[in-house]
């Protein structure tokens, strides 16, 4: 059944449910890939998360202003609050990146804001802006809800609820996305699209179907990125 | 001398202290506007009060998206992060006059927010978002400046610095405004256009001149709105 | 037929005649305005009437820019041709009153350029350009019709369907809004609106009842600030 | 030489025939990519043909609105009034497109329309579409340049400016894009880009230069992408 003909509502819960449900085969796959499994694992090679590393500081700080852009769209004090404080926690953890890793990678802030962003990232945030500058609030939300809700499953996959083994080179990361305070931004967004979605029409969820297939496809290639160390061409 | 023959540095001090002095008079007369000075002395009737409250809601509600905008202008963490916090505090001062005057008012949240949009609180906050979604950060900030930086010039002048009559009907409104934190938001605002105002061209800054102008005229119809209790042709 | 021998429709007619009917004592004040009864006969001075055109052509040039942006927002080929098409068409009529009346006038088009926009104007196509930058393309065609559809009542009114008197100062103008093809502007506007509004709740209907308003209001005002000659606070 | 690092003028040229020179090796590498070479010796499979004229179509569409947020952002007549005929250029030349090839292709408008934008469409298509809706004038016309310049360059290249021989099973594409009338696009947006350059700041030249070497790129992918027919991770 095409994203056009599947119906608004369902007895089958709640819209994000049945969004994750409809590209469940590439959900499951980002736990597989060789990135995640290596970083869960501790045998990924420094140059590999350093490259990611770096290309995700550059993509919080796109997310960073999707927050801002989403809180132009909404009439809703609490939720223009919401996004208020997500754009400056986003900010905070952003920043975290740049001065933890920056220090470890012995690379300065201005080192770390020069890199350049490898295509994939480039792709999967020029995705975000013209989704958040030109779409509705519950296409913004539907478009970060991929990001938020990927890196919570696998920080609790790749845990398992236990903390990481001493010395795990990663530990940190692992801690960050495993924490059920992180899994609260994607809970948070989930529930404002499932109460947006009661008043969309069928072509509009449709539209929300092809936006989450997208960005979840987005996540799956910037793990691949990071694997392949990818760089434009020249 | 026109704003287009203005030269774009000169050695009369800042950007910010330039713009104050182009519209000098108009500046002047908002503090002998018959609102502000009765809202001074205490005389200002209720009606007269209640209605500009209401609409200040209004306008703040605006002047939040305003600083969500101007945050996905900038480039520069600090200046992006400022931005969030201003919004957030914005919505913070919002909520409070909803709910403090609101009370006082005997109004409940609901009856607040149901308020129409009268017409300079309506062509005053067009002003903003057109700015807000069209124009570069440094017009965006331009616009925003003369509302904080009057309210702070305002607020000084009618409290002379000495704590408001015991009994006065407006102490809460005067403190807000007297108070040296609020004056911090305008004069951070000035900080940041004096910086972004070294690379701008002749013309650019001839913008802003404008852009000063239309704001600090806005102010002083907003008085006068709530003077006359404005109401739109019907 | 005018505009005041138009059979009221009911609430069961196309939204666009809804539209009309629920502002229509103001929407009938436009052709008591004494600019517009002395545009008719011919008696109005003409400083009113150049200082009217010279703001007509400031309007243009926005309402030309909101065309552009309903073709951004419009996912039909065949609308989004028509929206280039009324662009280019309000880029010639613009062009041709800088030409015809800047000769009139003795005005170069330097001179006719460099009008500054008077307040009533500044205020309305802020309104506009909010709409077209954060409205839906329901909205932003709304906030459009009025102002079409009104001078086309307008030129019928005045002339009665019968060419303007010989030596009549402002025959051309009467014309041009007399003419059928003007309407036809209005017409299609209508017809849009009244198709995109099929699909649209009751909230966002009633959003575009207080846009209407709004621009009706607006056109109201324009005459009135070419009567008066408004300028800016000083 | 990073772009950084490129002085905003030189005695080598326009802005535009530097920004050419810039990406020279892969602006030359288009000429000689598979899926070009086998369209100008009519070698190309049908599917490939077929697969590229499809996602081009989708591409058309976005490119006449890039044109049109182009027209929101001039402030001079003659300039708005051709972004005004570019898009309708495109348009018609879109619909010539699915008309044309429809019918070659036994697919009827609708089957046209319902193809899904392949990931190096969709990529620079957002990325185009996020310039047109937060970028600069000279930003939008420097992302739109490489299209028409590079189309121009290889309808040139491949025809050696003599006419398709008999039965050439892509005759028409070429005859279409090594017309001199085609060539007038890339021409007019280059005199543009080089007017506008002038007023611009060292920094928003090295800003173009990013640009357009990444539209260069994505043209690359494009040729790439028709020639693999590309489709999305499922």
């Amino acid at each position: 059944m095409s994203a056009a003909e599947r119906p608004a509502t369902s007895a089958g819960g709640s819209l994000s449910a049945r969004l994750r449900e409809s590209v469940l085969p590439l959900w499951q796959r980002q736990l597989q890939h060789p990135f995640v499994v290596a970083l869960g694992d501790g045998s990924l090679p420094r140059a590999n998360f350093e490259f990611y590393i770096r290309q995700d500081a550059l993509f919080l700080d796109v997310l960073a202003k999707c927050f801002a852009y989403a809180a132009t769209r909404s009439e809703d004090h609490a939720e223009i609050e919401q996004f208020g404080r997500l754009l400056l926690n986003t900010l905070v953890v952003e920043q975290d990146l740049h001065r933890r890793y920056g220090e470890r990678f012995g690379l300065t802030p201005e080192q770390m804001a020069a890199t350049p962003m490898a295509p994939t990232n480039y792709a999967y945030t020029r995705h975000l802006l013209t989704i958040a500058t030109t779409g509705s609030l519950p296409e913004i939300i539907t478009s970060m809800l991929p990001c938020a809700w990927i890196y919570a499953e696998v920080g609790t996959h790749l845990t398992g609820n236990r903390p990481p083994a001493p010395g795990h080179p990663y530990a940190d990361w692992l801690r960050t996305y495993a924490d059920p305070e992180f899994d609260a931004v994607g809970r948070w967004l989930r529930e404002r699209l499932d109460l947006h979605a009661e008043r969309l029409s069928a072509a509009a969820i449709a539209r929300l179907y092809e936006i989450f297939r997208i960005s979840t496809c987005y996540e799956w290639l910037f793990w691949e990125m990071a694997w392949r160390q990818e760089q434009w061409l020249a």
